[in-house]
């Protein structure tokens, strides 16, 4: 079974940086050609215009970039035919060569978490039929009912050659409120979660040194960054944050180790919407897209230099 | 607009019981008169057996309990027909006029936790109108993202007259992990979220003396159970852990107030599932589930008149 770091690892090399693309829908801030006409079937035309706009993005930044992010909120606010745009996303991401992460964080107790793993990482017994449900690459987990409630993931991971980002400090202003409680040892809750995090990635290291249990850790947080990077050094870390939420390249670049590795960084407003006008052609879209994510790309690779360099010299 | 805590205590009024019956499909598990043939479309075969199940078991229950309790996971592993069987689900099981609580323990930050509370809750703009997606009565959300993660549901209840429970002590042994943890104040984690949620509570109490933002503490732990009761006094408790995992009738009693009231009890598996062999019949299975929702409903009644009856000893 592959190692799932490897994979997204290789994926990075391959396109020469380490920027993902956030797919999450707002149909009323997407451009009018994508738009399907909700005449008879209402779930019909919401996946129709989802998909059509993701297909979009996705061959926009296919050649690009080494992954993308479905946030399963802005999906499941669609009902079914929501549902269904996402299960067609994935598919498609996955067909243009990108890894597909998925930002659920899930979580609940050990028989219940097992079905949520099953479903977007694993496989279910359906009529005595072991089948694929989402088969994503990999899922982001909450951590808030312990370490019962992660192992079934870590299971799957290992199982189906997946990955998972577990919720360390996520990139909200009120993360402040439970995750950098002090403890009574003098150490935040993040920290602890963080120990978490390190002891499940000690022997499921692949064979460019990082394990599939990864950390999400957001941009918006430097100096937190810097310090769990030392903590859980073979975990990657997927970093929300960036562009729309304020989080910069230099903040983003505090997440990496000093090999250049170590961490993805998501994009997902400030590169797919209020592109211009809603009356946008296809191709002026495209354009926009590629330029965006292009400008990301750049800056990104352009401060985790800076970072490394500084730290050598 | 209806608050939620009179609407669900009103319904345990009337139904004389604080249980509520878990929905949480297990295919494999079902007796064989609702399995339904995947001929062609896998999907369909899913979603048929399951709200075959489901009408079943509701049909067998609606005049004896207030409420059903849908976990969100036991659909997602089924894919698009598993999705489609929880539409279902919730729409039967309001159309019976049993209050629907759905388990999915989401939590994101801001703009994402509103689409989640769109989704669940409220309504979403889609193709500019403002449409219904599941509208259940009320939503498990976790608390690890902070108040800013949480805002968006509790403006959800105060728009659309819902609820939410929020973790707080959940019933799986690896609860301790980090619920349990003490703070520097001395406290432990899931003291400080009690606060978060009593908060949340002032001001918006209904009729009968109870608050819409309510909270989740397992019957597997009596002792913490005690101290929540006092700690959010308006709060309704989501009580799992009752049944197969371990919590008795006279631990779940812990987490009712003086008045009787103030928490509503949920059994899923030890209801619905090993009702006989797999050939049991319609009329059989109906008999079974409603003996064993019969005999809960005595315990826990049971268990909270003694309690009761203890205190004003």
């Amino acid at each position: 079974m592959d190692n799932y770091a490897d994979k997204l690892l290789n994926a990075v090399k391959r396109k020469g940086n380490p920027c993902i693309v956030g797919l999450d829908p707002r149909l009323d801030q997407m451009p009018d050609f994508v738009k399907a006409t909700p005449r008879d079937n209402l779930d019909r035309a919401v996946r129709r215009s989802i998909i059509a706009y993701h297909k979009c993005i996705i061959r926009a930044v296919a050649g690009l970039v080494p992954g993308v992010k479905l946030q399963s909120a802005f999906y499941e606010q669609y009902g079914i035919g929501g549902m269904q745009a996402f299960m067609d996303t994935v598919r498609y991401a996955r067909e243009r060569g990108l890894v597909v992460i998925i930002d659920a964080k899930r979580n609940d107790i050990s028989s219940t978490a097992e079905a949520y793993a099953n479903a977007f990482l694993g496989r279910t017994q359906i009529f005595g039929n072991s089948t694929k449900v989402i088969d994503a690459d990999c899922i982001t987990v909450s951590p808030y009912l312990g370490k019962d409630s992660l192992d079934p993931f870590v299971e799957a991971c290992k199982a189906y050659g997946k990955g998972i980002f577990i919720l360390v400090k996520t990139s909200n202003p009120g993360s402040s409120d439970l995750q950098d409680r002090k403890l009574s040892d003098g150490s935040e809750l993040y920290i602890r979660v963080a120990g978490l995090v390190n002891r499940y990635s000690e022997g499921l290291t692949g064979e460019l040194g990082y394990s599939p249990i990864g950390a999400v850790v957001g941009a918006t947080f430097p100096e937190e960054a810097m310090r769990l990077r030392k903590l859980m050094p073979r975990s990657i870390f997927l970093v929300p944050g960036y562009g729309a939420q304020g989080g910069t390249a230099a903040m983003a670049a505090e997440c990496f180790n000093d090999d250049g590795y170590g961490a993805v960084v998501n994009a997902s407003r400030s590169l797919t919407y209020g592109l211009g006008s809603p009356g946008i052609s296809r191709s002026e879209a495209v354009k926009e897209i590629k330029n965006r994510t292009k400008e990301m790309i750049e800056r990104v690779n352009e401060a985790i230099r800076t970072k490394t360099e500084k730290r050598s010299a």
